[in-house]
């Protein structure tokens, strides 16, 4: 069995304004230094009867398919 | 500068309700061989004049204050 696990981001050029306030409730927690806060998914699948080259080129068509929107996010993966 | 990826997800123990709707709708889509989906959150911190020791303790006190609910979430990260 694989495990995909992969971390999806409001791209660079998108605002990102629950980024925005998770930056702003630590600020007014007392934390200091933070000069930028970006807030994006989370996913891991696991992935049965597949080679680790498999699941890549499957993960990879899962995240442009449905689990990314990739007019306004940015995905990565890794499969373990 | 120094980056922490943080990665939470719900814990082993706890329904996952989102998770289950994104692995239906992998399954419809045609994607076989999944035994389990789960989805969280993914946060990009940058911050700034901090040692990678020093981000470690900062980043793990956000983690348990604010940015992960420790009952029904864990949490994991590195520095960069």
């Amino acid at each position: 069995m694989v495990t995909a696990k992969i971390k999806i981001l409001p791209k660079a050029s998108v605002l990102d304004p629950q980024g925005k306030v998770v930056m702003q409730s630590l600020e007014t927690m007392g934390f200091m230094n933070i000069e930028d806060v970006r807030l994006g998914k989370y996913i891991e699948i696991k992935l049965e009867n597949m080679t680790k080259q498999e699941a890549e080129k499957t993960v990879d068509t899962m995240c442009q398919k449905l689990l990314a929107n990739l007019v306004i996010e940015s995905y990565v993966f890794d499969i373990e």
